[in-house]
């Protein structure tokens, strides 16, 4: 399906917006996923987006979507990339904004809105997704890796997976799973404590052999 | 003007490509507009975007309509960010996807395609910009100025802006024109040489008083 505006140029048959939300689960890295009720693909997993109004912001739009699909409530959404290849949607030219957002894994209720399956899936064993959405999940992997390598960013939106107080051990560890690498955890800790994003606690707490570790609370 | 699609949701009435295009021109970041040439707010000073069609991609429209607009060919576009709110255009809700680059002032061409003014307007003394597009303008610099921070970044792309070969108090006097803030010159000549993206040519320049500086290429 092809429409055109009245000066003659293609119009879009939609807008649709699609959330990519990440957490860590058991140290690995995953992704919120539902199933789609409708055509086209019906019973795939996709991103758990939808159609634009005009009443709403395609941001209002992703977070309404996730609500209703996954029964995630409110997170903040950074806009990832924009997708707009006419072929990417059997129904017509239905360009996707995406977004991106890390979350703590609790967020997803127990007992999420039913017949959807809606669920944390690891990216290294992801099912077949839907449309264009496992190159919009890599990209979102991408970005998500881009910002945590910056310091400020992880301790400041990353760290917030911690449950408070934390060591930097367990921040290390946080990091070198959201980064997908190992660290020196010299120059982690360096470097964390240069952005001057923590506080130290003065407590300390035992984690196995060698020294207890410094707890520290973000500021 | 609103138009719905056949499931019954709001539709775009088309889809545009919007390119931000800075450079530096006598030390000062400068953005690339041009004149809009029909309704609305015909006249005034805007992005040299377009309206994207269903044959190409919106990255191939913001270049098209750069070249037609501006006389200015292939650039590096990045994507910067997709404005969708329903107000933005008058003629009806007409998201716009906006692309971002760093070019040399020379591939502006002496003599741009006519009635369009195809000028450099630097930042600080922009005129009034049609549309949403001075919002826009300064999402565009201020992600100009994350990536710069990145002295790889810097290095494979910033100094692009400089002739070969250049030393590298005319690389900081670059990275500090674009962050729009002096920094330590100890630390720069550091960290831009440890991005291991410059050869030194073995050859040196005097530049007024003090030592002569190393000559320097990019990789």
């Amino acid at each position: 399906m092809r429409a055109t505006n009245d000066a003659g140029y293609d119009a879009p048959i939609g807008l649709t917006a699609d959330p990519v939300v990440f957490t860590l689960l058991d140290g690995a890295l995953c992704v919120l996923l539902a199933r789609r009720l409708e055509e086209p693909q019906r019973g795939m997993f996709a991103l758990p987006g939808g159609f634009v109004g005009t009443s709403e912001s395609p941001e209002q739009t992703a977070e309404r979507k996730l609500r209703e699909k996954t029964g995630v409530g409110s997170v903040h959404l950074e806009q990832l990339r924009t997708y707009a290849d006419p072929s990417r949607d059997p129904r017509g030219w239905l360009p996707s904004i995406a977004y991106m957002a890390l979350v703590r894994p609790e967020i997803l209720p127990a007992s999420p809105p039913a017949h959807r399956d809606a669920s944390w899936h690891p990216l290294a064993a992801l099912p077949p997704l839907a449309l264009d959405h496992a190159g919009i999940v890599d990209d979102g992997l991408w970005r998500l890796r881009a910002r945590v390598a910056d310091k400020s960013w992880f301790v400041s939106k990353g760290a917030g997976l911690l449950p408070e107080p934390f060591t930097l051990r367990q921040a290390q560890r946080l990091y070198e799973a959201l980064r997908g690498e190992r660290v020196d955890a010299a120059n982690f800790r360096r470097d964390v404590l240069a952005t001057g994003l923590l506080s130290d606690t003065g407590e300390q707490r035992s984690e196995g052999p060698g020294r207890p570790g410094r707890l520290y609370r973000r500021t």
